[in-house]
């Protein structure tokens, strides 16, 4: 089945509001197997919502969802241009009346009244929450769904009266297998699945990026069960330890789930990153267990005062160097004893950068044991990027190694 | 002006992204006084895009803007789309492909070559941020705006390029004057606001919520001039120093400049949060001129080691405890001799809380010289709101005693 959701409200069309209504139904439709093909958004304008209703009558979409123009006030009229383009008269709901009743007591606004009107041959989707009920209407093989705008009130109605309601209507019968990757940019990958693209005609296989890491979804209808499960084997093959996940997991609950499973401890010692490493670790709960404790060594004193970085090795080689960021996972190792230790220097910009060591260059080494090695990579964007991307760099470079040891 | 925003990308019609593209271009617009007046979200599908694109040129609107499609992969074909339905043949962009040589070096992958091509009559919108520029386009009175899905590519793009080209295009007839406003629930600035909405009926007074701090927007047209400075300065009166600036400025941001303007050194000792204090501070460019050294003492044995914390006083009155962040804030005052010391225990949650001390109660303590002052509060939400809520007040506090001192 294929759907539109259509948002009404000048706040959202303004920019006042971010649009959560459009993605919560979306979200909701795919996971019944309804394909949303379009999220439309419009003003409380009398013309543009007509408009939009009789593009949804010419389409050969068969449901059409609208939240908002339900309250009390002249602003609100989703009802009344629906209802009338449709040609259904709206008389007095007995149920949606008392509704009503049961949530003022018994005065209310006249103005309030207006809410209590639908077609006859409308299903009331009662609001727990607020005086505006919904409706479902089917007329001419297409369902015409209408819901409030606020989201707390929305919200419960979908899951209450609509889902159950589009359950019966459905029938799913997709596939969906989703997959966590890091450690390799979009356009290598992309690249890489080439073969898989012309080998798998039947599955989509789409990348969803973000800072510093990308989720692949893998989808098929049920029909092409093999094709599908060949695929999803084929990608792990391809991607194999790039694939951090097959759930929507951080890699810092990676780290800390392999820390637990071995018994260490990790400790953190951070220049340009500043404790954004340290912060995520403690983000993921129970992290207690595997961190006691972090240093931000952001000045060249510090480096030297904490993690005894000897001042030679910093008028040489630089605070961002390997040979500096040896000695910071080493004077770490002499102040924690943790199983795993981890030292992080780079620039982070917007200035200090210089031809041989560019905004972006970061250093960084992972004490394993007796075990160090000294990474090194360019990181792009903003000051902020650059940290971010880094920080989720060297924790999957932490759990690689750890998964490796 | 009227304009259609066009987002494009399967992830946002699915609902697995909420699209905030949509929002950021909507409240610029209305700012330049253009009116949005529809939000689109389609899928990567070509049938469906060029349909809208066809219904935008059908209609009375004078501008498209499109995020998302400008990527390297196969799912990427906003451009072809567009310029095919407009009849304008891509080449080769000189400055677009050195863009692209600038952002990877002398290499890049074959496929990343179709993101230089653009219709020859074509402005470029430089993306600092990634390997996809965006396009602006005009065509038979109609303006065409091509930018990149990822939010924290695209925001840069509008701000440097799109909004200085639409300034030129319009003639702004509103005023605008934002607030940012914290250490303030919205419901308590709320009923302190009433009588401002009744004596400035013509000023638009709107609040934009965010974790820890509140924006609020006041908005007139240039008719009213009068009533909209004395709205403003009502406002500032009213909220005083919980106005943190008149600009979109982080709080940080203010602390560091404060910091700078005494000549004065921050130092941090962070249990509950991490390392997130930190990072924020170490996110503002030139952090280094008032940051140095932190320490996360997440253990009770780290916060005795490094900050000196006596054991009577972690088992007579626990971790978190006035007792506890008072000797950390010392200890951490004697390691670094920082004119500024902050320190900073809490309880994140989910568990770890009792009747007496509940998930979210964070103590800190705030040095400033000679004079330490000890906080406590609860905050709320899951473990990251509660941390980052813990250091949004954090900041605003030091800020506060700052200045004050």
């Amino acid at each position: 089945m294929k759907a539109v959701i259509l948002n009404i409200g000048d706040e959202v069309l303004e920019g006042k509001v971010i649009n959560t209504n459009g993605t919560f139904l979306a979200s909701n439709l795919c996971k019944l197997g309804i394909n949303p093909t379009k999220i439309i958004t419009v003003g409380d304008d009398h013309s543009h919502l007509q408009a939009e209703i009789k593009n949804f009558l010419a389409s050969d979409n068969e449901l059409l969802i609208t939240t908002g123009g339900l309250g009390p006030t002249h602003d609100d009229f989703t009802k009344e241009v629906l209802f009338t383009t449709l040609g259904l008269e709206m008389v007095i709901n007995e149920q949606a009346k008392s509704l009503l009743t049961e949530y003022f007591g018994v005065e209310y606004a006249q103005c309030n009244l207006k809410q209590a009107y639908f077609p006859k041959e409308a299903i009331i989707i009662p609001n727990r929450l607020g005086t505006a009920d919904g409706c479902i209407v089917e007329k001419d093989g297409k369902i015409f769904i209408v819901l409030v705008g606020p989201p707390f009130e929305m919200n419960p109605m979908v899951i209450d009266t609509v889902i159950p309601y589009l359950r019966k209507k459905t029938t799913n019968d997709f596939l969906i297998k989703e997959y966590i990757v890091m450690g390799l940019g979009e356009s290598v990958i992309e690249d890489l699945l080439q073969p898989l693209y012309q080998r798998y005609p039947s599955v989509k296989i789409a990348p969803y990026a973000s800072l510093g890491k990308i989720r692949y979804q893998l989808t098929a209808s049920k029909a092409n069960q093999e094709e599908f499960l060949a695929a999803c084997n084929s990608f792990m093959a391809l991607l194999n330890h790039h694939i951090i996940s097959s759930e929507n997991e951080e890699i810092e609950e990676k780290v800390v789930q392999e820390l637990k499973r071995n018994q260490w401890k990790i400790s953190l010692g951070e220049s340009c990153t500043g404790g954004m490493l340290a912060s995520r670790i403690v983000n993921v709960s129970g992290a207690s267990e595997v961190f006691s404790e972090g240093f931000i060594t952001y000045s060249n004193q510090a480096k030297r005062k904490y993690l005894k970085v000897s001042e030679s090795t910093l008028e040489k080689f630089g605070a961002v160097s390997e040979e500096t960021v040896r000695e910071m996972v080493l004077g770490l190792f002499a102040l924690t004893n943790s199983e795993v230790c981890v030292a992080v220097s780079g620039i982070a910009g917007p200035t200090g950068g210089t031809p041989t060591k560019p905004v972006g260059l970061v250093y960084y080494a992972i004490k394993i044991n007796d075990d160090i090695t000294v990474y090194h990579s360019i990181f792009k964007g903003g000051r902020e990027q650059i940290r971010v991307r880094a920080c989720l760099r060297i924790l999957f470079d932490v759990y690689q190694k750890i998964k490796a040891f």
